[in-house]
């Protein structure tokens, strides 16, 4: 019997678990919403996203691009002197179109830089995902040397959190059952499925969707929850966050 | 409004982030096998069991108890020149009545270590969920300065596993709809309660589940995964598991 490729699920936190990762597709999703706003700033026609942890770091890399804006945040909030937030409504073609950006946000570019040297490095998001999932069949056809998905949650502060969880469930789900998975991308596939019919609802009621709410960005909460409106596949290609359509 | 009382789940490798711990009451889970075999230990008669991290403490700690037994595993096996394993079945009267026990695992001792410096320290399992969850409720009437209680999940090599946050989320859905909880809580939740029909085939799927079958150790998996068999609550006090009668 055919050994069943893996499809794993983890938390930012329990990084450094994984060998082998040159050998591995890795999927980042951080709902709310660093991964949605990247999906969205390529979709508006934006050159590569630059995804650094720290200022300093965000301030350095600027220097070496020019033209590059800065965009992130700490605290769900837009970081002084940068020019763009962490919200994807920031991210419009008027002021990204063919530009450059160096984002650092505390969930996201984190757990994006934790998997950087896996084989391939993709930004999942709901506003994707049946992008995503596509995008693996095919990759997984024509790159049979992949040993495996490694699907990272950044969560909230590095912490467990049901909306990123929820996404990596359903990105198991749709892999189906070929696939086998972990404890927790198994646990993420049933908490999808009993929250599938009432998705919005169960996103805001997560403590990052009351977080937003509190800090008055309902639009971006309601935004990050929808369901395939951009058929984008970023990519982390030399350090940049890029979109390009051959897979 | 009266502000609701937190009961938080956290995995092990999420640890440090709460402040205030000796203002809470930490709940301390690991179910394969750990915290188990204390329950069943302390129900068989031993006088207590001191938790450690390394074999090097074990070592140190039984040179300090005089008559103490070694106890615990790695990789799921007896350490070499321990008196017992990990399995609940090692933990008979005859052998370890009236003695104390230095005991060290992978992921349970480890996980009672990250929360000593809470108010209380209480160790749950199936084997004794109902009377953690009756103690919970007599200990928030009688101490009022309880903030909060911290379920922690041990996981498995410090990673999220199914059977500790499904035992978690039988104790965040028996504490009621009173008590608010993070993400995971909800989630663990969510899961006990797919799950609650089916919770001995649902333990047995896990990753831990299936290396205990690997290992011939189904007797421990389905003795382990049994409801409420042992009305005990073991507490740390002084650096010992212990189980007083008195809540």
């Amino acid at each position: 019997m055919e050994e069943k490729l893996f499809a794993e699920v983890f938390p930012c936190s329990e990084f450094g678990y994984i060998a082998d990762m040159n050998k591995r597709l890795a999927v980042v999703i951080d709902v709310f919403r660093a991964t949605s706003t990247m999906v969205t700033a390529l979709a508006n026609g934006c050159q590569s996203i630059i995804p650094v942890v720290t200022i300093e770091e965000a301030l350095e890399a600027r220097l070496q691009h020019t033209g590059a804006l800065l965009g992130g945040e700490r605290k769900a909030l837009r970081i002084e002197g940068f020019d763009l937030g962490n919200s994807p409504f920031d991210y419009v073609p008027e002021k990204i179109g063919g530009k450059k950006i160096v984002m650092t946000t505390t969930n996201g570019t984190r757990a994006i830089k934790s998997v950087e040297n896996a084989k391939h490095v993709w930004m999942a998001s709901f506003l994707n995902i049946e992008s995503i999932v596509h995008a693996i069949f095919r990759k997984l056809e024509k790159e049979k040397d992949i040993e495996g998905i490694v699907i990272v949650c950044a969560g909230t502060e590095n912490r467990f959190d049901i909306p990123d969880t929820i996404c990596s469930g359903m990105i198991v789900d749709k892999l189906g059952s070929d696939i086998k998975s972990n404890d927790l991308g198994r646990a993420a596939q049933m908490l999808y499925n009993i929250s599938k019919n009432d998705l919005p609802k169960v996103l805001e009621n997560s403590e990052h969707g009351q977080r937003l709410i509190s800090l008055g960005l309902n639009k971006d909460l309601a935004y990050c929850s929808t369901l395939n409106i951009l058929p984008i596949v970023p990519k982390l290609y030399k350090g940049e966050v890029v979109w390009k359509t051959d897979n």
